[in-house]
């Protein structure tokens, strides 16, 4: 009888050089630099140049590079439709659904895989992401979609197809902070679903609507959103120590702590941790972040030293929250007063069959 | 440094009473019952429910399932707006694309993970993706999808959807058998990808789209595809042996031998052999299953013995091909004289942005 491996724990699949991560000491690199680098002095598009080649880009590498994303984030007329359709559905299924159909709008080289290819492919899909995200958040309240605008950084640009204004500077830098510490993370779930995939030298299309698939689940990036909905369970501050106790003791978890990788603090929080708290002030609504500081000071803190920290998760969906970047309109996030009203009115949960 | 396995071979990540493998004398039972007894003896929906759960249906449990199934094969509107979306794109594809799109008329059940949910859903995505591939290959011919026909079989449906005939006994049987063979091979690369999706707690739908897009690839389920694009590139029994020679000298692989667990003969090739050698004759096409002989007996003999054995996707894509279930309209399966001439021509290769 072979041994079973659960979970395929400490199973060595694979070396790579785009990033390394210290799990005891919280430490993650991108090809060798420093994500608390990256993250404050970087851009989303300098990260995502270094991830495909290798190296951060010099000024006309960077220049040439970004006009390139920035002439790619349209989608067609036929995503929009798709969008449509999944008016009803969770953002993380029409982001699924989105870039799955755009296979169909990349004939020409949708099964190439060549390295060649696959670089062009991945950078069309790292633009018209977030244009399949903003047109189902606007299509999902009634509005019409915004075109992309090529003026604006692709955090930028989201934050305008999102809300049809143009978003001020610190936003914009909050978000683009916030995709640089999600870009890479070795073999995490979503990448080594997506891995498998193209292990049957499949193509790019299939491993990244894997990779988005596998990325929706609470115990990956869905736990952001679950961070949030506990929260907003808790309400105020006041009532966290009540709430987290009878949780705990009922057996329940508290979201956003512990990690597979790390034992120390995941190294991406403290860069969400202070701008959560900023935003929350500016937003008039400081009692998210109070929450959020009561369960990782307090609730959690004996926790710390058994190796369970809070990760990048935890502060993420209160930010998402606060921006305005809502799952479903009909979830927890709506019902409540405290939430913007009125947003998701012209939104009807009925099946659309448009 | 820890030890690196390459495609985690010799890894085994859990158990399963599923299915059973024995790759050095080629058995493969599903849930105790020989692949050979449930290919000559079986229907796919019993084999369906014996996977789902556990043990062959009595004669009243399989008439209440069947009834479910037939009950669950109509699609909304929406999946044939995006399924004209995807007019121009591969039948993989398309399929990921209706799947993943079904979640957003799910939206009840689609984040419902309970056993009896997720049954549930598996029945509903069953008896949904064959009106799915039928509908896209009548869409990108011009012409209407078929609603389904709940007097026929699963096979005998999907084939009505697809040509708009009542299909014979003959064919129905040939269909309903491949449907068997392909139903379950334990932790294969579609289904291990499945799982990891499944084991982020995200959901049925994103676990199947998974397998969906890892099932495409040409060293999974698209090998059925390779090997008849070779069979038209040798195009006579009389080229066989040169094109063979030629390609096995300059580095290439004969397509449809070998298997990652099999050292002996798949036992579900039999089940495949002498019924794509009777449908090339009833077709008045038996050149192809000529082809396929002659690689498999006279050139690939000598690897017999190393191990290197004929496997299931070897006759599949034949059969598919004389069934006219293509890949692309555009493909080498159309270019040449022997393929029925018209059966695209109301097909644009235009991208759509209906």
């Amino acid at each position: 009888m072979p041994e079973i491996v659960k979970g395929l724990k400490d199973v060595y699949l694979d070396t790579t050089e785009s990033s390394f991560i210290d799990g005891q000491v919280g430490k993650l690199l991108y090809r060798g630099y420093d994500i608390h680098d990256l993250a404050e002095k970087s851009t989303f598009e300098e990260v995502v140049y270094l991830l495909l080649y290798g190296d951060l880009p010099s000024k006309e590498q960077l220049a040439a590079f970004d006009a390139e994303l920035r002439a790619s984030r349209r989608i067609p007329d036929g995503i929009i439709t798709v969008l449509e359709v999944m008016k009803a559905a969770h953002p993380m299924d029409a982001l699924r659904t989105g870039i799955s159909a755009l296979a169909g709008y990349d004939v020409a080289e949708v099964a190439d895989n060549s390295v060649e290819a696959t670089i062009r492919k991945g950078i069309r899909l790292t633009a018209q992401g977030p244009t399949i995200v903003a047109a189902h958040h606007r299509l999902r309240q009634g509005l019409e979609p915004l075109a992309p605008n090529p003026d604006l950084s692709h955090a930028g640009n989201f934050l305008y197809m999102m809300f049809g204004e143009l978003p001020d500077e610190e936003t914009t830098g909050l978000l683009d902070v916030d995709f640089i510490l999600h870009a890479e993370h070795g073999a995490n779930a979503s990448a080594f679903a997506a891995r498998v995939t193209a292990s049957t030298i499949s193509d790019l299309h299939s491993a990244v609507v894997t990779g988005v698939g596998t990325l929706k689940g609470p115990a990956h990036g869905g736990a952001a959103e679950e961070v949030m909905k506990m929260s907003l369970d808790i309400g105020n501050p006041e009532n966290a120590e009540e709430y987290a106790r009878n949780h705990l003791e009922s057996g329940g978890r508290i979201m956003g702590f512990g990690h597979r990788v790390y034992r120390a603090e995941d190294p991406r929080a403290r860069h969400l941790r202070d701008r959560a708290q900023a935003l929350g002030e500016k937003k008039g609504e400081p009692r998210w972040f109070q929450i959020l500081s009561h369960l990782e000071q307090k609730t959690m803190l004996p926790y710390r030293d058994r190796g369970i920290c809070v990760n990048v998760d935890f502060f993420a969906g209160a930010i998402y929250y606060l921006l305005d970047i809502r799952t479903t309109c009909s979830s927890p996030f709506s019902h409540l007063a405290a939430s913007p009203a009125g947003r998701c009115s012209a939104w009807s949960s009925t099946r659309t069959t448009s």
